[in-house]
């Protein structure tokens, strides 16, 4: 995990402050790669790795919600086996970040949104802690504070996950 | 999107006066790669960012179709979804062009084709602006003015819309 | 192959006395990558080289065995093909390898187990021989006395098979 | 393609001698990869790309073939899709060469064999042209006398077919 731009600083007291993690599900739970069969039905590729990111994050208390600009069965497939809240079918993500500020009682200030490309723009721009991935589209990187190491797909949610789950454990102990 | 040869200068009129980009699909929207089942049927991997490009480069004007070789369900399966007209069972791509020509009263070289190999060799050399992949075949980069700095199936698509509608917007602004 | 850390000496003292080597699933015969579909049904991508280790393995008479978190039919159907014992659903895989200690009379400091991530800690910490895969998650490194040259589903397996078989070999020929 | 090893001249006496090119399947039209679903069942990955290098060696005269050690149906299904005849369900590859040299009547040193592991060795040793792909085992490296420069399944059957097409089409020219 690094700050955009490169020199900033880790933006530490923001992250600690998070409660809620929104994430894109297209080129962030996944390389942004769609394989497409013969009778139109998709299929999608994650990592294992993923899943045990979310938990330790869940562990710290910070809440997890996916938010997909589809509606598409996959989506939906990958999220009850990670057992992660899914919103689907939400062209606007931003519109989608208020329900869940409303419902859940949770400040923008105090939600992460994790993207991938220009449709997650109007989700970044609105919360406290924008990030994007490492293969991020470059228009979206001069919105984002901070950039995960590693690629969509390969690594990104858990990579998000133990950092702000560690900044977390060290805010409580030193607390 | 650099020039071939590398040293020509980048051929900005053509590109501007450019209403119809053709793309071939197999290594243009995919990475080349056929992905087979037992039973005989056939998947292929796309990314999801060719999506956003096509919907910019219309709202500058510009049409878009895929021409394919094979007739092949994968094809039109992937096309239905991204809203992309399709014409499939056509060994000869040159007279699929002729075709459009002569339908959408487009000339040829207001044309582009986007190509990855030998058999796009007739369509590359009959257009206005011939388009190769960053990994097309080494027997078609002689016919091409323009490559893509991203493979085929991993962002060309979207690298080739991107280009031309920043293009016909610069154009827009400054006519 | 590689000791962990680098400059420590090849436990191959260690590597001769070992009769059983158990593998994690995920991440080891696989690049910890699942394909997900509409159905919520799976896939993986394994390696067609590792059958080829593991009766290499086999034929100098170290037993092999895949012990997997899940329950899950993929790997069911991969042990099957590879013909390689196979204990699934155990969240504890500490408690599936005394199980084995139990059943087949192997004591601990003769068994190797291969693991890639956190959930193979337990049982990475328990066995004579921990080996990771080259794309472990970092976590567990400090844990393992050796590292694959090759990442999980890329030749791991095959790796660890042909390393062990050529040692059991060597000793034989001298012993 | 290259040499092996290195510093030897290219055999291309032997190569235009060859008047049939038999392939391994897996680790050469593929990636060796599997992709193994939740009834067992499996699918591989090919190159588009590999069919017009099969039908460009054709039409100077040389024959094709796959010797597959299993009996599967993705090899049936891809065999047919680029139409070329198959050899399946054989272990001993060796054996399904000498038949072909009794029903075909073509000498094994007019032969060309394309592998990639332990189990093409056999073959490898018996023709006139033994190749390997750019990743294939190290234990077959010292039995091939050329290597392509593209790995099996990502252009190595097209680069085989071109190569030698070429030379033959040299041949014919001086000849």
């Amino acid at each position: 995990m690094h700050s955009l731009p490169h020199d900033a600083p880790l933006p530490v007291e923001r992250a600690r402050a998070i409660r809620l993690v929104a994430f894109d599900f297209d080129g962030v739970f996944t390389d942004n790669m769609v394989y497409v069969f013969e009778d139109g039905r998709e299929a999608v590729r994650c990592t294992r790795s993923d899943g045990i990111g979310l938990r330790r994050l869940e562990s710290v208390g910070v809440q997890t919600i996916v938010i997909s600009t589809e509606a598409n069965p996959v989506v939906s497939a990958r999220a009850r086996k990670l057992k992660i809240d899914c919103v689907q079918n939400c062209p606007d993500k931003r519109a989608a970040l208020d329900e869940i500020v409303r419902d859940r009682g949770i400040p923008l200030d105090q939600i992460a949104f994790v993207g991938n490309d220009v449709n997650d723009l109007p989700a970044l721009t609105a919360v406290g802690l924008p990030i994007v991935v490492q293969d991020a589209h470059t228009r979206v990187l001069p919105h984002a504070m901070l950039q995960t190491d590693t690629p969509g797909g390969h690594g990104a949610v858990r990579e998000v996950c133990e950092w702000l789950a560690d900044l977390h454990l060290a805010g409580q102990s030193h607390g």
